[in-house]
């Protein structure tokens, strides 16, 4: 496996994701959206990773969609007209070259079993800013810049903000954010909500570990993924009682999985050695998954 | 087109409209709503308009509905009994007359293509608060009051503000203002999230203008659609990817639109000149509003 | 009707619930379950009571499911292996022993027609913490602790939890306290916004009582009950047209009820006496609780 827009390093079970274009202050492109997508899939499936980080190379974090390619500045192909009917099938050929290549990455980041970091260490631009919404916290060194910036542009929120950005902010923040298009400097940012903790950059790799050890060291891996994806998915349910049905599997499983250790430890006040793995979900995993997906 | 209850001004692209019965109080009456409700549709279609700011004449911004008419003090047939599968047709005659009025004009507003700001100069009460909750921004003078006192008066919440409630302040300070039903000055009523910023009663009208203009001056109108929109409709689906369909279509129809413009100007670091109609959306917008409105 | 678990006192129309288990701390188990739920139940059809207060005998509020029981600590049965369509009919004996005992108590408190106070007098862990987020308001003594603390069991977020936090604190907030799994102070608590209030020990219940008062006393409790209702289910609504409906029922039905005599005794300026009961809802309640439960 070769990465050409990424660099991957896997350090005591932490997976940090440098986006490596710094000579293009790290813009994405659509190879480094297939990289990404590709990168939270796997990641999955790695029972060596508990937590990702994703951080950038040199002095940005991501300068934005790269505007210097030829043709569509998004890489769509506007010889199509495609209509929302035609929205239905993601996957045909046809609409792969009109989906937003950023909602592609944060689609991938809301499936997966592992917590996901910023490390925000300069400028988050555009898809800079927005894939780290679908993210489970944004740390920020005190010199970056955050912008929300498509509305300088005459173009829209993608990779799916208009979906996370009202979860961490509530909606007057995100309208106004959104209509305002500022790049925000990190005292605003984490004042607006945007950014959970300020660190000089010298420490924030090692801030961004410290959290992911404080959420997943000598934790059940399968507990993580479990209460990773039923937050994200039952807090958006109209009801809740579709969330105590699969908070009920969920509890379930867990107590004649790790949880069965995790109460024999407390019980002899020892630490738990949880030993179920996040490649090999309980039974019901995949059928929730595949129901709650739409 | 006259106006009985509203006047209507229009200055450099901002519509502002003043609820015009200050020897009222401007209080709420069926001919207000539907003068409100005609007002955020007409305004969709109305290029000339890029934002829409609502404030009230005289002291008042609104005093809640006027509860001096003969009848039902809220315009309804109580000689109807509906049943909740008798409000599937919201508009049958039958219905008409049984419907809150309140909510006729905040789902005007939730549907209106244009960003719309409440200049609260005065005493806002019962559905003059509820319906600045479906507003973009909250703006208010430190005199001025803020009050969802219908617990007081044995009635409920209504002008949607069930919905909208909770989206700005959260689930347990919405319980909280709903069942204290208490009038708030302006410190308290910042303090809870339902209102944005505090400004003199002199600069009031000024600072709205200023929003407006922040929000609104120099951007696509409609880009700027698209993302209010977006954010009211696609924040409350249940999974994401329902939210990256409608967004891939907005980012495609832009990045060939105003965004194209955008994208050229910043290239050329130059100053955007959009060109798009917001009566003219792109052909995906009436099928995706129709597709989500029920 | 006797309480095992419980004790149960009336005064002045507000129930005191208090978990009665002192020299297990209180400690969650099934037949405590049971007991909450039913509570929650039969309290919405007995007019004597306007609100409800949770708290805990001696010096812990409650300190989790009682880990000193024989055979599967949470009380399930695992010889099962339930599926999620098993899960459907959460009423059929076989199921009843896989559902998590947590999430029937808070369902109950979900569909309770009273506003439901926590007075949390000491240690909250576990299920001691969750059963709380579906109440409406959490008050919290200065020596108390709140644990969510799942996660250094092995085991998942349960009592729907994973539905009601999000809604209190935010997506970002609430991934940091179940993946932390920390038992926070009461600082800590509030600032996190687990908690709305903290009193000393000695004035918590009094307290308790007099929020109670606040949002009850001389109130409709039909429009209370609808109040509570409505912002709980039409806050998770897609589209706010369906909010509507059932607002313009629940104005419509107030305005003949209640509602005419708190505008009559608004006009004559003095108290209004409401005499509408809880246990005799509108007509179209039922029907609306049925469509909106799944």
């Amino acid at each position: 496996m070769t990465w050409t827009t990424l660099h991957h390093r896997l350090d005591d079970g932490i997976r940090t994701v440098t986006l490596d274009r710094p000579g293009h202050l790290n813009a994405f492109t659509p190879t480094m959206a297939e990289e990404l997508e590709r990168t939270f899939t796997e990641v999955n499936d790695n029972d060596d990773v508990r937590a990702v980080i994703v951080t950038g190379a040199g002095r940005a974090f991501c300068a934005g969609m790269d505007l210097g390619t030829d043709g569509n500045a998004f890489g769509l192909d506007e010889s199509r007209t495609p209509t929302l009917a035609d929205m239905g099938d993601l996957d045909s050929p046809d609409i792969r070259r009109v989906r937003d290549t950023g909602g592609r990455v944060t689609l991938a980041i809301h499936a997966c079993r592992k917590p996901v970091i910023a490390a925000i260490n300069g400028p988050a631009i555009g898809i800079g800013a927005t894939m780290t919404l679908a993210m489970d916290a944004r740390l920020m060194s005190p010199t970056a810049g955050y912008g929300l910036v498509f509305g300088r542009l005459g173009i829209t929120p993608e990779a799916v903000s208009t979906w996370f950005l009202p979860r961490l902010v509530g909606m007057a923040k995100a309208l106004d954010l959104m209509y305002s298009a500022d790049i925000l400097d990190a005292e605003a940012a984490a004042a607006a909500g945007l950014v959970d903790a300020v660190h000089p950059l010298e420490n924030l790799i090692e801030q961004a570990r410290a959290l992911a050890d404080r959420w997943t060291a000598g934790r059940s891996r399968v507990a993580t993924a479990l209460t990773r994806q039923m937050l994200h998915r039952n807090a958006s349910l109209q009801h809740p009682e579709a969330a105590h049905r699969v908070e009920s599997l969920a509890m379930f499983y867990s107590s004649i999985g790790d949880g069965a250790e995790g109460v024999s430890a407390f019980r002899e006040k020892r630490s738990p050695h949880f030993t179920q793995r996040a490649s090999n979900m309980p039974q019901f995993y995949d059928d929730w998954i595949a129901a709650t997906t739409s």
